[in-house]
């Protein structure tokens, strides 16, 4: 049986709040961290560069006398070598783009830590030092808050509403807007669908039970953890599954039940519940630094752009796929209780996300201009899929 | 105000059921229609090419001594011209391929009606007398049954769950498979959404209601219709408003708000009904003549599929957004009262087609074949969409 004992030692040191404590680290002991960084950046870079095409062969800018010059290109990504569909989807791209540019743009993809530490995916590629990368906005937060919006807010937008308003509704213009003061250009890069509300230790009959709940939760889902009277604990990916085993932590919030049964957390928490109102369908993402791509001529700019919305359609598709699979799995054979909030939580809820918004918001213009596209385009669309979709769940789905 | 008057005569001569009374009038005519439509599609052809590139440049097979040879392709829709979202895709995906290729696959689109008559893309296709097709395999019921299940199944899956069949649950396999034995490959060519249930001038409380309505309801969902004691009335869409305007039906479906709002149905009926349960997430297709895309170089073959995702991505978003637009101004300036079918009238519905499909698969092995993929892949699904969508749209979406 998969178990956490089959994953390299990347996949556990990878996740989220490894990064936020290094993050934290690097704060206090910032000169001396970034010396060392440079180095060992360059150093990795050299190494990674000794089996590929010799330097003359690579080309970061288009040359009109040599229209079938090949593009050899690095993606850094923030997860972990190979990790189950956001990992897949990086090496798919990279098949895609050679595919359909008639092999003018190869790709080596690189997990997070191969190159470079996960979170330097943004800086580097930012820098053209690396050319392109793969992850989720809300890593970037740090940057610019508004990079949020592009990836996941509680209480968003599901998977199909966030396409819409990507896709036609204004949003990609604003994430362009965004980015653009990096110097990258943002791609979809899949859509992971609702999430689970994470694995608990003790019954959420109402809001009054996050009252010193002590959960694995980051960003602003943590947030709004502690305006409800819990303890958004700081965990690291690789630390969660102990954690929560010893009691350091009560809760702790993953993925969904594909990537969730292979952490082993049915083994060690009572209840599975749902649904994951913290992440209502992550919007993913690949990203290109702009004079690279600026300078690309329009068929290979077209290229990468068609190879992420293949990405859009194959991420999704290959969540609710597994997901179905391994929810059947946890239920019949590992006996697991899948649990709902109730409404009156999720709504308590709600509020508290609303004051974290605002705050959030409040002294920053671009974070403020994108939640305004993004919350008017949720509210619209809201009331059609009242109609259509949620009409469906309720009386055609058996 | 826009309404059916500013539609081109072309719009309305085309939809579902004037095909349906010209099959039964070529069925009794055969032969004579025969000799006539055979002349007539030449003489259309033979015309239309008058316009193109001379035939020395139009190549319909590779050759790999002149790679940069250039193919200059037909596509003969289901559609009107220009129609709203899946006319306009068909305009998009000739640009996207444009675009992709680097201008080596260069497609004329073509409205229904425009080349050849829309119910005969799938035969001029099929034959490479036209290079592709662009419609929604429901049309080629009258070819093989199963093509049913890779449009729209009354009770069937939405557009989310559809698209993970086809993409990574095996549904594309199938499709392909069914498509082969008529020398086509098919492609998603995007999706409506859940649709409308229709414009209703009684109300339907319970089944019972169903009896003695006359209805326009093409397809399987007409046949369910005829279980419940109602009469599926074959109107053309040309003449659907003025027989709602006149009683000659009590009811009609079309599309969605936006479509809906175009024809003037809100001035007509009194009530809209929703959710369609007889179009719950309608694919939609392109496809591409067998012998032609086979002798296609890999990197031409990529681009058309990729162009299709890129097609699947944007007709769903494209949809969302403008029904939420038009839904609106139904509610707030029309004075539309949109109402639902109860639990139960749709529990009954459900039943009657089961047995519709138990009737269409019996005797058609293929069918059966496809079936079987496509329900047990939506019972898989349907748990894991039950713990997250569902809950989503009924906990978290305000």
């Amino acid at each position: 049986m998969e178990t956490i004992k089959e994953y390299p030692f990347t996949f556990l040191k990878m996740f989220n709040n490894v990064l936020v404590d290094l993050i934290k680290f690097v704060m206090v002991q910032k000169n001396k961290i970034l010396r060392y960084f440079t180095l060992v950046t360059t150093l990795v870079l050299f190494l990674s560069c000794l089996g590929d095409p010799p330097a003359s062969m690579r080309t970061t800018s288009y040359d009109v006398t040599k229209p079938d010059k090949v593009f050899y290109w690095k993606m850094t990504t923030t997860w972990p070598p190979n990790f189950p569909v956001v990992g897949e989807v990086a090496e798919k791209y990279s098949k895609w783009v050679d595919e359909l540019s008639n092999g003018q743009i190869k790709i080596k993809v690189y997990g997070g830590g191969e190159l470079v530490p996960p979170l330097e995916a943004f800086d580097v590629v930012s820098q053209g030092t690396i050319e392109m990368g793969c992850g989720a906005a809300y890593y970037w937060a740090g940057k610019t808050p508004a990079a949020q919006f592009f990836a996941a807010v509680p209480f968003g937008m599901n998977s199909q509403q966030i396409t819409s308003w990507l896709e036609t509704g204004g949003g990609y213009e604003l994430w362009k807007k965004t980015y653009a003061k990096f110097n990258l250009v943002p791609f979809m890069g899949g859509n992971t669908g609702v999430q689970m509300g994470g694995w608990f230790n003790r019954e959420i009959n109402s809001v009054e039970d996050f009252k010193g709940l002590k959960m694995r939760l980051p960003g602003i889902g943590g947030k709004v953890l502690e305006k409800a009277g819990g303890a958004a604990v700081l965990v690291a990916g690789s630390e969660v599954y102990t954690s929560l085993e010893r009691g350091v932590i009560d809760a702790t919030e993953w993925i969904g039940p594909y990537h969730d049964y292979k952490m082993g957390f049915h083994k060690i928490a009572k209840y599975y519940y749902t649904p994951g109102w913290h992440e209502t369908g992550s919007q993913l993402e690949f990203f290109i630094n702009k004079n690279l791509y600026d300078g690309l001529p329009p068929h290979l700019q077209a290229v990468l752009e068609a190879a992420s919305k293949r990405a859009q359609v194959w991420v999704l598709a290959e969540f609710d796929r597994q997901n179905g699979i391994y929810l059947d799995k946890l239920i019949n054979e590992e006996g697991v209780e899948v649990r709902e909030f109730s409404k009156e939580t999720l709504d308590a809820l709600r509020g508290f996300t609303d004051e974290a918004i605002q705050e959030m918001i409040g002294d920053d213009p671009l974070s403020k201009e994108v939640y305004e596209s993004y919350s008017s385009f949720q509210k619209k669309i809201s009331k059609w899929s009242e109609v259509t979709e949620k009409a469906y769940y309720n009386k055609i789905q058996k």
